[in-house]
């Protein structure tokens, strides 16, 4: 009561979507799984299939929730020869899916038909659990699943059922439930864990110019607000 | 002599593109050690620049070599938010830089100007041993160095000394000298490799859509070569 909230918005799509995008990438290439056989000595000749994994190329990508964020990954995407982009939310965004020539689908559809899922929506009490058993099992199993937003969007306990019996290829996750992730949750324990699929630490704002400008924000937030003026942007609660 | 030979050309051009984007995210967003973060339990609580990395928003990038990769990979990175292309080669190709606005500048000045660099070239007597010591000695202490072409066009002791001795931020290898690299050598026992830097078990092609389609042309070759036909793709020596 009576205490000010600044804020600090827009300053982490860029940041936030190369991340998703790298996370995706990460998993879908299986880059931690290749680090790890160059350090092992798992590296040896060449083989045809050794270390392969899924390519971009003419792939379907499932976008849940194509706000600032779900678009700037889509417009990362889009040159590395995406075929059809679909996505999902509240309500279709014309304005937003010209760009992509994306597609509004029911999200059970994005689950069938996408190579790739990326979710970037809100945690909403509709978003909530949303990526459930019934979502994973119609899931293709080559395809990656990515998720940058809340950890709350899945539920953790379906998503560990279909990577341990290979219902979908691999997920990256830069969120999880709870957060830090304890390094005892099954989902560490998983054989395959940080090869076919990836957790981070929630780095999607981490870079040194992100941070930068979120630093400048608040202090200029917390000025105005010491001074009794209006902050440049302040949470109207 | 007599033997002919088939190849299979301009295949792997998507899915090395690829690889270069995704080592270059993993370097500059420091993904193995943030995956490692997260299994050791040094995922605490948020700090401000905690795990935070390089990103790609207003940065100048430098290829090496604007080839048929080196452009597929300008093509990748360009909605990331890169300000300015540098690119250099044995020639300017004013019709392969038009694309992506890139200017032709001398090798020298692409290392002292580039914050990410990206070598894609062919390894010829020209570029055998080019990124060398006095290269990674314009580099700025905060940039990135990423090689998917051969590993023979970076002097490697002298990659090691300029990553130990911190004049560039970080490096994503795909490709060494020898390959496979030694499990005891130098460049894998500095302390941050697998951090900062990446190194990959040249998995440029590995994707099973890439791997397939170079098999199905090797057929094709192999079959042709077998009927004493001219094959779809014979090397002309």
């Amino acid at each position: 009561r009576g205490i000010r909230v600044g804020y600090t918005p827009d300053v982490l799509t860029d940041a936030t979507a190369e991340l998703s995008v790298a996370l995706l990438l990460a998993a879908c290439r299986r880059l931690p799984e290749a680090v790890e056989q160059v350090k092992t000595g798992g590296w040896t000749t060449w083989k045809p299939l050794w270390m392969c994994g899924y390519g971009l190329s003419d792939s379907t990508v499932g976008i849940i929730g194509l706000g600032r964020i779900g678009q700037a990954v889509a417009r990362r995407l889009k040159p590395f020869g995406v075929k059809k982009f679909l996505y999902t939310g509240s309500r279709p965004k014309p304005e937003s899916a010209a760009e992509f020539e994306a597609e509004f689908v029911p999200l059970t559809r994005l689950a069938e038909e996408s190579d790739f899922v990326v979710v970037t929506c809100a945690l909403t009490p509709a978003t909530q659990g949303m990526c459930n058993k019934d979502f994973f099992s119609r899931m293709k199993k080559t395809s990656v699943f990515v998720n940058t937003s809340r950890g709350a969007v899945v539920n953790q306990e379906d998503l560990y059922d279909a990577l341990a019996h290979g219902q979908i290829a691999a997920a990256g996750l830069d969120v999880t439930t709870p957060e830090p992730l304890p390094t005892d949750h099954p989902l560490l324990s998983l054989k395959n864990c940080g090869e076919w699929w990836v957790i981070l630490p929630h780095i999607g704002s981490a870079t040194y110019a992100t941070r930068s400008t979120m630093a400048v924000l608040a202090a200029n937030n917390l000025l105005a607000g010491l001074q009794g003026q209006p902050m440049p942007h302040e949470l109207l609660l």
